[in-house]
């Protein structure tokens, strides 16, 4: 299989265990079928389209791919049926999340230096393709967003890869190479981090 | 009156109907005056300016449109000094309502048909636009958005008018007469819905 | 130094005044770092960047200018460290905030009129980039947009000043005189509506 192929495939990988979290979230709050699919598609969409709609490339990405629309569903229609079993694979689930934040922050930097912003800008959409998502899941949920005061590594790692990613690209590697290389930096950073619990700062004085 | 005519006709009456459901959630919520018009003009307009954006119809129908802004303000006075009185009248508003729902998602449909999108994805954005300003009220006044979870047949009537008005416009009918098919169908759906109280599944095993 | 150079000093001045904001309610709702600065850049930019996007201008100011992004940033630095000192600061922060109040609006509406919208909807597109960014501030936080219900003097004086903007460039004013009279308009009312407590009404027979 050929680089862009793998890509793609990667990249339905990730938008199905993102929708798999949104579902999950769904089954936790109690909602019904309809608040299932909405919340797969928000989690495993959001970021995507928020990034095309930021830097002019509308019909965003979700809207004129057919997968994008259906994998969510079938995530949803998994989780519907088998959210138990789902829920005890968690830890294979939160490995996979993790590869799908390592994709997109690269793939989303990338996307947007192709459409002209500077690099420090780039590096700030690809952060927002990783955890746009996620952020509108807990918004819909009726949560603060996870990622804004859990102390865990979730957006740092994004931003890792996104600065890598956009230095790579600015070096004139070639893409294929630099998307692989800052998704697994992404990918191992935040599996380190969860497998040593590093945990981000608070503000000074806020006590734990 | 010609066609065209009633339909902008119609639509200003949904936008009505919307605007006074957000400024009955703003009595509820103890808001003041500015945050009735601001839930008002945000659940009348939010579903069709995200649907603009996102097929790249910038600026948006509401801001270029005098009528979309002033509808809202008229709900949000009537609201403001009968909002007993319009509490009141809720199953006629909910009947209003379910009409709104049925013409938004049929013009959404065809609005993004008409800009190339997929019937797929165009039926996606029809059920956007009609969901979409009720999920942005609820957002805004702090709950979870009721169509997640409260199991009513709402977003699933609008599927379906979104589903038969893309049909139909695939089968070269007559946009006419595919709108007010379509816009029938989710109205009756929705209205017998509520009539006979069908609800949509929870995930298995969560229970009642 | 020049109008458009002093314009463009204290529209840092009020992106740096909106992201102490948002950084110290990211203090309060003990989020760590990463929700500091995540909440300082929502609430500094989101007011221009949603006007942006409606307008058709992307990307959005805040992805093409580095002032932008940089600055929030050091606004989260300083409330990191000494957010004990600054929440003492309040009052001259609440003064500063109605300088970015009176400059947003009257700058957001002179942007919307430049790319072709009606008065009306450019006085809209005003209120929304003054008050935007504290209400994406507070959906993010997880609490009811404060805008919506303190019945402080908030949006109305935004309101004023978009209007007044809109006038005068309609009667063909110099920009700069208009923006600086719309904006110390608005922060005169802001002003004045804390020191005497006006208080905004609340519909009709809801109770204090």
């Amino acid at each position: 299989m050929t680089g862009p192929g793998v890509t793609a495939l990667l990249d339905l990988a990730g938008i199905f265990v993102f929708a798999v979290s949104g579902a999950l979230t769904a089954v936790r709050r109690r909602m019904d079928v309809v608040g299932m699919v909405m919340l797969a598609e928000a989690t495993a969409l959001g970021g995507g389209v928020v990034r095309d709609v930021l830097i002019g490339a509308v019909p965003p990405a979700a809207f004129t791919s057919t997968g994008y629309v259906l994998v969510p569903l079938a995530a949803s229609a998994l989780v519907f049926f088998w959210h138990p079993q789902v829920a005890r694979l968690l830890p294979a689930v939160l490995l996979f999340d993790a590869a799908g934040l390592g994709l997109f922050c690269a793939t989303g930097t990338l996307k947007a230096l192709h459409h002209g912003l500077s690099p420090l800008h780039a590096v700030l959409l690809g952060v927002l393709t990783a955890v746009g998502g996620g952020i509108l899941r807990d918004v819909l949920a009726g949560q603060i967003p996870v990622v804004l005061y859990d102390r865990q590594l979730y957006a740092l790692p994004a931003m890792m890869g996104a600065a890598v990613t956009a230095g790579g690209a600015g070096a004139g590697l070639r893409e294929g190479a630099v998307t692989a290389g800052a998704a697994a930096l992404a990918f191992s950073l935040r599996v380190l981090a969860m497998r040593f619990s590093w945990r981000t700062p608070r503000p000074r004085g806020v006590p734990e």
